[in-house]
């Protein structure tokens, strides 16, 4: 089997699309701009969105569904979010498909007015609350989407950039403006403690500029990571959008003091970018690194044999070390479940839906653990005849990229997710790590430019935010403001452009 | 607080909505036959989806993602698809909106080609697996995919009819034609399994009859439930394609004869359309109903006191309550969890979000208790100054309606899963119940008429299917052939039309 992974200093974005590839995550579809997510690439955000979604309902959140088709006169209501939006959208203007006279298909029955298929949501479900929302009482409201949106976008790029995307999309409503300030910082916590508990990404928490800032919001807070090829991501927003969205759509409520008073409005998202975000902050030139808690595969189990009386001893070795690791009924459930090419699929966790795969296929086992090592299998596991007979079996490990010699004996669920632990503490270490040393710091303009161009990565530096002065930093290095970042220095200095003293530093970088 | 939902015996459309409204599961939203899923109604979903979800990853299947916008000449592909489709589907064909001349907003670009939101995906994913087969060693490919689509309906209904749904769509391709024919029955025994142990719903499993077939399909197969109004309504199907869709797609593989062969494909879904069978198969004239496996919340505690220090010990008295039922950490983390209208939320299950409610709001105790009733929560707990002194409380059962007193001592995790599977088996045989006393018999066609003029419900006879014989008995008695049921009893008898002996038995229901 040829390596068929770019290495990534050869040719960083080839890189990315050949690990995409070879891990199976992705392909790109006959519609433009749009992806299809292959299962290995789906199991992963299933996996974000299990551990996602158990931190919003632990803070209170419910999921709910609104329509993915928004009337256009609706976008227009509020005058910062239309012209973020109008240019991006995908527009329904028909509803039906008729015969043309070629024989062929065309558009049938205009609509009375045209719909867009929804950007974001703010706008529907503004309308909606104005509904729901009557008195105090019925605050706050505290919802979830799990929903696919539409950008249309000129330059895509697999997760990063498409046309139509998944994300989850909080829309909350409040009754005072410190808890609407409350939930946006909540929730930007939920954001940072879920990338990197679970993700492995170390990120940045701050706010936006005002160049930077969500169409209508008064305040939009993000989270930062860093990638290899010392490139920012933005991994999650979270907008205060003070009473924008209220006073345009309506959403009024009679107040303790029996007045009628705005609601204060929250949005915050993630999206599927976050997958591009995993694999450009962990993966190598061998391929996927994914971290144990999001692996959908945590142990690929490779048997060694070339007689058919070895298969058959090495095969009933292998169940014996997975009653060790799943139970015996998962093994005996295990064989009646059906796979292709000979892929026997075990579930190591029944909530999580992780498995173990022992791969039976007929290939060499060096193809075998090249296609395992390729998908970011954290452990691969071989058993030949010599394991048998020492009933030991050999243990390689993805992130460490090391191998040891385990006893059967010693073969366990808590070994096993010991090991996975392992893994993903030295993960983000690993990660954390690499930002660290590729955060420097800029006192003045020439100092960043010439970090920028020699390192790239996160640049601290004194900077007093302003659109126009960010527009030609932008034009002049790539590199645009990430955040003010939460944590100061307290020590003021000039800034970088203007020489003004300030206290507010900034994190710039060139970013995705 | 007035009775707000119309009884089933006065207008059983109205008290459809009704059981809806009352207990918040969706709105009609300002887009025309699009539904608005709120929380208490997506939470069902959620439940739906988790359970299922399961039972396909446990017969081997994987979630992907597919593009929501398809080609139009996809469509015309397959040639009994596009005829079954076309009428519906809502089209995109320009890809911004811009300024119109009146300030107001118009489409911008036109697409080259124009897309339809997918109203299935069987074209759109066909294209993807005829990129990714090539030999029969990539078989079987066993993916499902959780989705919204759109159909648009001209008469809609909620849950049961709207132009937006969710759903999801399983899509399989086989080596053989037995492969692809035991995937589709294998499908169709998951769903009944599914509707009978977890919505509680009796299903007839059976074909469909050609008339009724899905668009492009080999054989067509369904579970079909009993409404308490007499009409069946299908809560799911099963295709089997045969090669037509490998055909028009070009889904090819190398077989283990050196030879290229055409796969066997099928696909098999369901929709948000069970909510609307859960509503009506077990809600009553106070509203839902809901089995206790699906229910979001298990249980409504009702603190009842009047003065502030009777206030403080019931609210110790719950505290002590909830500590033997979900335990005392879980207690202490639901203090901190944000909630409307001081409803305190408590989970009772970790991985099914399955939760307890503490009712604090400013109301009588008797509008809340029909409040939790209308919802159709299962378990309603009053705990009063009274119950405080006696360490006991009082459980109201909301599938069987009775009222019992328990000891504190006796609240256990254990004692409440009893409960709730208590409930969960009483229902479905309620519902079976009721199936079977409205399965009758009819030896004639004025027999049939009869019937389902008077009772409604399935009916059973000896009947040769024929899309013109059933065309015409649809016109004069609204009923269709619901299915050829699996379960025949193998004597043959004379059709009901033509007199002809034949020993296929269909049953006739008017449906939804």
């Amino acid at each position: 089997m040829a390596r068929n992974i770019k290495p990534r200093a050869e040719d960083y974005a080839q890189w990315y699309l050949d690990v995409i590839k070879a891990a199976e995550l992705a392909d790109y579809s006959p519609v433009r701009g749009c992806m299809v997510i292959r299962p290995e690439g789906y199991a992963v955000w299933e996996a974000i969105q299990r551990d996602l979604d158990r931190r919003f309902k632990e803070t209170g959140h419910v999921n709910a569904y609104f329509p993915l088709l928004i009337p256009q006169s609706f976008l227009a209501k509020e005058a910062q979010h239309v012209e973020g939006f109008a240019m991006e959208c995908a527009v329904v203007t028909h509803s039906r498909l008729e015969k043309d006279p070629g024989g062929g298909l065309r558009p049938g029955s205009p609509l009375e007015e045209p719909l867009v298929v929804r950007p974001t949501s703010e706008t529907i479900i503004g309308h909606m609350y104005a509904q729901w929302v009557q008195s105090y009482r019925d605050l706050p409201v505290l919802i979830n989407q799990w929903a696919n949106v539409m950008r249309w976008e000129m330059r895509t790029r697999l997760f990063l950039r498409t046309a139509e995307f998944l994300w989850q999309e909080g829309h909350t409503a409040h009754e005072t403006e410190q808890e609407c300030a409350e939930e946006t910082a909540r929730m930007l916590g939920v954001y940072a403690s879920f990338a990197e508990e679970f993700l492995a990404v170390p990120v940045v928490q701050g706010e936006k500029t005002e160049a930077e800032r969500f169409p209508g919001a008064v305040h939009t807070y993000a989270i930062e990571g860093l990638m290899q090829d010392g490139k920012a991501l933005q991994c999650g927003t979270s907008h205060d959008l003070g009473q924008n969205f209220a006073k345009a759509f309506e959403i009024q409520f009679l107040g303790r003091d029996q007045q009628q008073h705005f609601a204060w409005t929250t949005s915050w998202g993630v999206s599927t970018r976050l997958i591009g975000a995993l694999i450009m902050a962990h993966s190598d030139d061998a391929g996927l690194v994914l971290p144990p808690r999001v692996a959908p595969v945590v142990a690929a189990i490779i048997p060694i044999f070339k007689k058919d009386e070895e298969r058959a001893a090495v095969a009933a070795y292998v169940d014996e070390l997975l009653a060790k690791l799943v139970g015996a009924d998962e093994v005996v459930a295990a064989k009646t479940r059906m796979a292709a090419g000979d892929l026997q699929q075990v579930f190591f966790d029944k909530h999580t839906h992780q498995r173990i795969v022992v791969d039976w296929r007929d290939a060499r086992p060096g193809d075998k653990q090249y296609h395992w090592e390729q998908r970011g299998v954290p452990l691969r596991i071989e058993c030949g005849p010599r394991d048998v007979e020492k009933r030991a079996f050999v243990v390689k490990r993805r992130v460490e990229g090391d191998k040891s010699f385990v006893d059967l004996d010693a073969a366990s669920p808590e070994w096993l997710r010991g090991l996975l632990e392992g893994s993903q503490a030295a993960l983000f270490e690993r990660a954390k790590a690499f930002r660290d040393a590729n955060t420097r710091t800029a006192s003045s303009y020439d100092e960043l430019k010439a970090i920028l161009a020699e390192h790239g990565g996160f640049v601290r530096c004194h900077f007093v935010p302003d659109p126009e002065r960010e527009a030609k930093i932008k034009e002049e290095t790539k590199a645009t403001v990430r955040c003010i970042p939460f944590e100061q220095s307290g020590r003021s200095g000039k800034c970088i452009v203007t020489g003004v003293e300030t206290e507010t530093e900034v994190i710039f970088a060139q970013a995705y």
